[in-house]
């Protein structure tokens, strides 16, 4: 396959399986079975299920793999927490995931544990298979992925309450970009490589490593920041349709958008939904939720341009001043997610991981607040469809050079 | 108003209260708070949302228009478990029931305890006022409706998990009907009085008491069977457009009907998903899970039509050997619910309860398996749309006399 | 069959044939044929299609059943012309009647002359059938329902034209009602009779003649006009729920209905799209274009309620000065479409043309200015869903006596 | 602006605008007015919009902006006939064309005739301004890519009539491809320039020319045939997901594809609908009307892939034997229609022309049998959405080098 996992020791391997597992538990701290049961719309699924789903790939890929493979869990498992794997059988439709009060939380969890159990008695033996530590390499990734979506699924199953339930009580998701203005950085371009250098994990969308020609470009030192696009919404960025692609004005009339997702306005001015609360909108922290329509336009009004994902990723490369990369919000990019030349998927089921989505979506490059540390990377390519705004999704600006 | 509630004891009406707002918490015994939170379509409430929104009632209702009303036990319940009644003030959407996993089961009960506490003391005070006795006998009857709503919606709640969970492990809530063919039994009509009579408590859709003209008719003295319903499946019944009405066979078209709602077929045969698991159908037991499409398709089929919820009243008054009124299942007539002459709906905000639904509905008299004791009567008039399945609604042929 | 025609000489039937088939024509009199192609809803089909329509039924029903058949004059038209009767085979998807720009209006009306030439002949021969002609009684009544159709459905059609293009350029099809103020005249009602007395033509769903029991009511002497009704608007009429019926205002929410249908509001005030053009809102006229929503939130106001189809009935007997009962609007009931004790639909297909509907429709009695000279009775029983607004409808109130 | 046009001497610019603008007007000869009106999916417009359309684009560009501008034809004219330029002002909505029966066809014609006068006119003045040469050039062209849309708009129009009308009685729109078997043809790549070279007219779109680095790849020397897609077929392509991309397997679903468009199949094998009828499919035509979906399955199921839009744009530059380029169909490229290194949208509305749809859509390469003369060439970016079946749209297979 071509998921790339550097050689891993047994032993350092079940100490990171052990630590990545853990941390989603974490996660539903302080939630009730009935937090995590809730599904607000079909893309965002309940934090139950993405605990079991998670627990779903090593059974199938890994124990069910091994020469003296235990006994599944629960054979019914196999359908219900299967997300998308043609190649493994059938599935539960995705829009029905909160229709499953059984398994309760409880169970789950207890599959959780029976998985874990053998995993670390699988990873602590001698034999363990070498092409399976790279699967459960791609195991871990898959499920720090599904970190980062229980926060995002979690943020709009719970916008959806009047009464704007926490996560948790203190704190806030909106996270302080940093301060100065934003300046642009000039980069040469010329013929670049792009794509994992195959030294340590990588997806197989990442891959071949290959040479790509740029153009001269600039790329913003920082990513734009709440008040600076709440000028745009000033400026009547929201009626003004010379500023959109046609797709988005249609979005933006039909679904009456008029600020980003979560953001409300009321006599006391602007508000925003967060994991913490509702909470009044900072100024100075860097915008998040908006969709590729947003950002395009909003670029299309400040007289810039989205960066294309080649740029970017070259960008992080040549030792600029860029700040907030990986650690604030997803930046999108004005590159469709298509593989790159010479891309194989991998053979077997887990090849349906990346490939089958290169239709219909755009790339976000970097990493956001909610995404685990150590998962990401330059070379790393998330993708959304243009129209989606619940990620940690936000926008730094370019120009031609 | 015009709920008409026989003088009522206070010691009567509080031992009533209680022993009526303990069943609902029986109902959900041996559930989760999971189960209690699943909705499966916007006209199906979670049970959590019913064992609040009954609670609503009586706070609104009752202890609000007690001169010291006690402190609302949450201010935000006023909006989140109001139904549908305008006069009170906002309301939470109907279909984002569902989304609602704070407040928790268990602060809904605390809810109720607090609400039930209250209602208590009140009851027992000297000079509890008469009119609001009246409106306790009505949030009493309110209560009994959602405890067969309870049972009608989590069965389609669960029918959506493919485990097939069940409320209870044992027994069926398939009931055998009484064996012996249906007999037509005749009745003159004539100038006939129907609607409640006023003594004892009714709803305000029952009243007045009128007069009506009925020309000779006879009703079956059973209710329709499985087995015979399977007889009208095996003759192709869903697959041929001059059994239905046009409206009826666009629905079976659309939502490719084949059989009731919970129905299945496989190689051994039919299967019916009930509050107890899935089971084989029982060719004995009767009918239910029908709309009155199928109802009207049926009984076309037979050579009959549906009864009229006139003859359907006034033939249950005629000391006939009528079986299974009241405690199989609800019975489609070919009556629109519309008002009777004379009709005048409470004042206020509860005279929402009925007057507003008098459009597009079809009735349904009788009582169900699910129907609370003593909750029905003769004159009762049940009503929902003629695609809905998901009651226990069957059929009882009628003929022209 | 049921439908009752009178004994009919063969000369007096070929009169009024060629009469009631030449009005079809005259009516598009001035449209072309991209006019006579335009359908701006399922619900309404195109005038070319009407007018094959009906060709097709005598092509069917009557042509087709002679011992000497001619020649179908296009075998395609059978399953193209078809609306809706099953018995007779497949049929043309409605919503895609505008898709048919071949056959073209002239092959159309050369159609028509065909079946023309042919029923002509039939009918002059000394041995036409005298079950036949009672089915071209039908025909005759089944194309008069057709005229009143193209008005209403090119009325619609033109309404989607932003150039408000007019059928006849001079005139109005806004009605002036009787200046006076409308009186409340009284009826004892009682044990009376309805349903047509088999005197010449009616349909099958006017029979049997029955007895209902009537308690006293009082109907308004006139129908409500514009002014009255703008009353209502200015008095937040369609912004009140407590006046409307649930499903009503759910219609008024998701449609962002503000006004009647084809009324529109500017600077200058009120204006009405017409058959003739767009004109001034004129207070003195007939209100219509209403839905049944309408018709019922409107009598609420205006502390009345609408009349059931048996007082109206009833009253239009008793010799009582009722004014514009049949050239202005059609009256909404609140009856619902459904059978007579003792219906029987016809035998064979024609027997599809009115039991199927008995769902999910109010009945309308009276008639229109669109309705065809001697197309309406007292017995008549028009029918649409409670949401149509693009027939001439309106409203006459009523209360308890 | 970007559009590049030649210097044009005005006597040629005359003779070409004559002949192109009466081109247009014979792709509807044999046509009735209702054929021209007809509408049949919101994507796809009458023909007689399109005559008036392309029209309107010459009032509004060029002879609303001369010195001594004619009096416009119609002012309603300005606003039914605009298409999507939002900085011209309102629009008739897109779904809603084919309710405007009004205008006529003769009316169209006369607008045309109107305007053609004038820009005779104009072109033959010594003073026409050279800027505006540019933009009748731009008209041109949009006219030519309006002359395709008309057959294949028509197509989908004619194809909803169950009486299968034909454009033309004779002839077929089945483009035989060139017999033998398909060859590999294999490119160096490396840092080749793409883009088109600003001698001659060329969209902004295709601008700036400019550098980009290719791996080596294969091209095949022909499209796919039939034949080739039959074999697809009978392997149970649309059966088998693991060869679709997610979405496009969802489509294959949800609209039951079986087949590309305008396929059926029955007792006497596989039939197409055609622009001349309904015809047996010819396994030796080359393979049209499939959704870049079915083009990416097929690909992937033949061992191949799509090409990118800058290898074929490449390949067709180098002197290879690369056969049916621009005369059979829209070549489906695996790339999404994305802005040039560079772009710059042209100033004012007819900026809107090509930048506004750069979302969600992916390009197509080549011409089709449906593509005027003259109209494409090979840096010529075509694109739809990755669902569009109705434009001549094939493929052509490539692989990695």
């Amino acid at each position: 396959m071509t998921m790339q996992a550097p050689y891993t020791e047994a032993a350092v391997l079940g100490s990171r399986y052990r630590k990545v597992r853990d941390y989603s538990v974490e996660l539903i701290d302080g939630l009730s079975a009935e937090d995590c049961q809730l599904q607000s719309m079909a893309e965002a699924s309940p934090l139950k299920w993405h605990l079991a789903h998670t627990s779903w790939f090593f059974e199938t890929f890994i124990l069910g793999e091994l020469a003296h493979a235990p006994t599944p869990f629960d054979p019914a498992f196999k359908i219900l927490f299967n997300s998308y794997y043609i190649g493994v059988g059938d599935r539960h439709d995705r829009p029905e995931r909160g229709m499953l009060s059984r398994p309760s939380l409880d169970q789950v969890l207890a599959y959780r544990r029976h998985v874990d159990e053998h995993m670390q008695l699988a990873l602590a033996t001698a034999d363990f298979p070498a092409e399976l530590a790279t699967l459960v390499e791609l195991g871990l990734n898959h499920e720090q992925q599904h970190q980062e979506l229980m926060l995002t699924d979690l943020k709009h199953h719970f916008s959806r309450n009047p009464l704007f339930p926490a996560w948790r009580e203190t704190g806030t998701d909106q996270r302080p970009s940093p301060g100065p203005a934003a300046t642009p950085l000039v980069f040469e371009g010329g013929l670049v490589e792009v794509g994992h250098d195959a030294n340590g994990f990588c997806y197989d969308n990442e891959l071949p490593r290959h040479r790509v020609w740029l153009e001269p470009f600039a790329l913003a030192s920082r990513n734009v920041s709440n008040g600076e696009y709440l000028a745009f919404i000033r400026d009547g960025g929201y009626q003004r349709p010379e500023l959109w692609l046609s797709d988005g004005w249609d979005q933006v009339c039909s679904e009456q958008w008029q600020a980003p997702l979560y953001w409300q306005h009321d006599d006391s001015g602007w508000h925003v939904f967060t994991l913490h609360g509702l909470q009044p909108v900072n100024d100075e922290a860097t915008l998040t939720h908006i969709s590729f329509y947003e950002a395009d336009a909003y670029a299309r009004w400040a007289g810039a341009r989205l960066p294309t994902e080649m740029e970017w990723e070259h960008a992080t490369t040549q030792n600029q001043p860029l700040q907030g990369l990986f650690d604030e919000v997803w930046q999108w990019c004005n590159s469709a997610y298509l593989p790159y030349p010479g891309f194989q998927p991998a053979a077997g089921a887990v090849g349906e991981y990346n490939g089958k989505f290169m239709i219909n979506q755009m790339v976000l490059r970097g990493g956001s607040l909610a995404t685990p540390t150590g998962h990401s990377r330059a070379s790393y390519r998330n993708f959304f469809p243009a129209w989606a705004r619940w990620q940690f999704s936000g926008v730094r600006l370019a120009w031609d050079g």
